[in-house]
């Protein structure tokens, strides 16, 4: 299935009954969590693993894939895991945005080549033979498309019962130096740059009130089409590998990167700030937001919905954030339109921190930016 | 903490009062299932791998780790990744288990480096913080040692909510051919050597029958203190890496290979029969069991129970199983008993299949060999 089959495929919208399971079948039922949001045990791990970067060349836990050099010369291994909760419908969906979110870890270090895929599945209890038979069919068989666009297989991993369905992968790359970028190179006066909108968690989660009928929508008076179509725009977003992305940095002389997932835009611009070797600030002042998902978290109660505009709403297979000089970052996002039929904005830009502390802020006249769907039935 | 500390802890029992937990807390609760015995998805994987054995260089699921040739010439990455529910009570216990568990899959091989481990943590939603911290912190501690003792490092994973709480890693290694045993070269002629016994499955819900006061023990007029050694004699075996029993494997030129886990000795036999590159049958004739185990069996109800004597009874980090000369076995004996302390057995050997197909079977004449516990107090 190539991409615009996928598209079709989201744009078609999930039939269960066509595939076999009762009409209202609804496949993130299936768990009490959701997406990457239950990183609970953050502090443990960090004591856990004494220093984040334990040498220069070794990259422990808290960046986005552990670097590992190996006793043979000149190599390293790069390797990267996640497992989470379904959050959209169609377990074929699912299978891509596992394996997208997975390797995502791997394109953010500039490593474009994955070796091997290994496939984790915990297999909710509930299902029943036929419709377990239908959901996990479906599941591999997107993670399996997946990993062939990625030019990778799947050769092996370990399924068990569990109460909730539960998805993951682990991708692995052994790599020559070249093959790697640095993340930690930012300088003052480079520009920050965003390949995939935010708002993923806002758009998920609307979009459940709507086919749980949850009461929400009413409440809120959100339109549904409007719903419908961002969570269609996230889908194809979360599907996206970010595969173009990583060979750009290369291309076009990244000095720093990461990719926006669980802790949110701010979060891991945050993360990726502590992790340069200058001392610098990231300053964010424009926010890409999926189109109406703006308007819906200003009609929330707090009026920020999801904290989305705090930065710190969560994301899945988000995009890249990726600091380079500002001329590398027009070029950047001409090739990446071209490459992937999708844009790419600048959303803030790195500061000397003037106190010597690395970190990224949200700037206090942030200006928020309207990101219309690019996808079409037809 | 090293090899008689470990023993010392496992026989001076898990007391959970002593490290802040309630006292009645019982760890093997936290789940609805119980180590291995829960791989309900092998026809659908091996629907989605269509062959087993992909090429002669690459082997993918089903066997012990997936080999894959990589794009640098001359070596391949082994991985293996495993996941399943505690067993143990102690958890600084199940996490030695679950290293020992994942790595066995690296040892079958003969892959004796682990370059790189990730963790693997599903928390369980019913503990509370205090637990919680206990508990995860106690894992991570076993899991840490015990990456340690194998020379490797924990340096990714990733955390999720669950209802259960659910334990695992992955192993990688990059190997030059030489590091890495062919496992399909049996010859008719060879004997089959195990490096632990069997009985795990009996000896660890015997002990849970005891400890959660099912009413089982009296029901079966059962020995409370021979389970208890029993429960100490399983976990001592499923902390101990199978290291040695690998770096063996090329001293003493093994000619197949494979790891004794969740389908039993004789499951296990037969996947490895099946891989084999000649024609050969498995028969094993001596069943070495953890002593007290075959009587348990025997007192239940089939008078199998767990199917122990079918030799389909579920093993967790449990032995080698390998297939080479019978001067060579004497010699591996003589070596795995120095440099491990604990002895290993002949089970069976190698025939030419006479109707070509490779399988293993219990000879009807099977014997049954009782092994006492080697761990003591003091």
């Amino acid at each position: 299935m190539d991409k615009n089959e996928v598209i079709e495929r989201i744009l078609a919208g999930f039939n269960p009954s066509a595939c076999g399971l009762p009409e209202d079948f609804i496949l993130t039922k299936l768990t009490g969590a959701k997406g990457c949001g239950c990183k609970i045990l953050l502090q443990l791990l960090e004591n856990f693993n004494e220093t984040k970067v334990v040498d220069n060349d070794e990259i422990g836990i808290g960046l986005d894939s552990c670097v590992v050099p190996l006793r043979h010369d000149g190599f390293k291994l790069v390797q990267t895991t996640d497992f989470f909760y379904p959050l959209v419908d169609d377990p074929y969906l699912m299978g891509r945005i596992t394996v997208a979110n997975v390797l995502s870890d791997l394109y953010a270090m500039g490593v474009t080549e994955c070796d091997n895929m290994l496939m984790l599945l915990g297999v909710a209890a509930d299902l029943d033979g036929k419709q377990r038979d239908v959901v996990i069919g479906q599941f591999i068989k997107g993670f399996k498309d997946a990993a062939c666009c990625a030019g990778t297989k799947v050769r092996g991993g370990q399924t068990v019962k569990c109460p909730w369905l539960l998805l993951g992968g682990v991708g692995s790359a052994v790599v020559a130096d070249s093959e790697l970028r640095r993340v930690d190179a930012a300088q003052p006066g480079d520009v920050l740059l965003l390949t995939k909108p935010i708002g993923g968690q806002v758009a998920v989660n609307s979009y459940e009130w709507l086919k749980k009928k949850t009461g929400r929508v009413e409440e809120l008076g959100l339109d549904e089409k409007r719903i419908v179509r961002a969570f269609q725009q996230v889908s194809e977003q979360m599907c996206r590998l970010n595969r173009n992305a990583a060979r750009l940095l290369h291309t076009h002389n990244a000095h720093a990167s990461t990719d926006v997932t669980g802790f949110g835009l701010l979060g891991h611009a945050d993360n990726l700030a502590r992790a340069q070797q200058k001392p610098v600030c990231f300053v964010i002042d424009n926010l890409p937001i999926i189109e109406y998902m703006d308007e819906i978290a200003r009609k929330m109660p707090s009026g920020n919905g999801f904290n989305l505009f705090s930065g710190t709403s969560a994301e899945t297979s988000g995009g890249l954030l990726i600091a380079l000089k500002q001329e590398d970052a027009q070029n950047y996002i001409r090739d990446i339109a071209e490459l992937d039929g999708f844009p790419a904005w600048i959303v803030g830009r790195v500061e000397e921190a003037m106190d010597g502390v690395c970190k990224a802020v949200i700037h206090k006249d942030f200006s928020v930016q309207t990101i219309p769907s690019r996808i079409h039935s037809g």
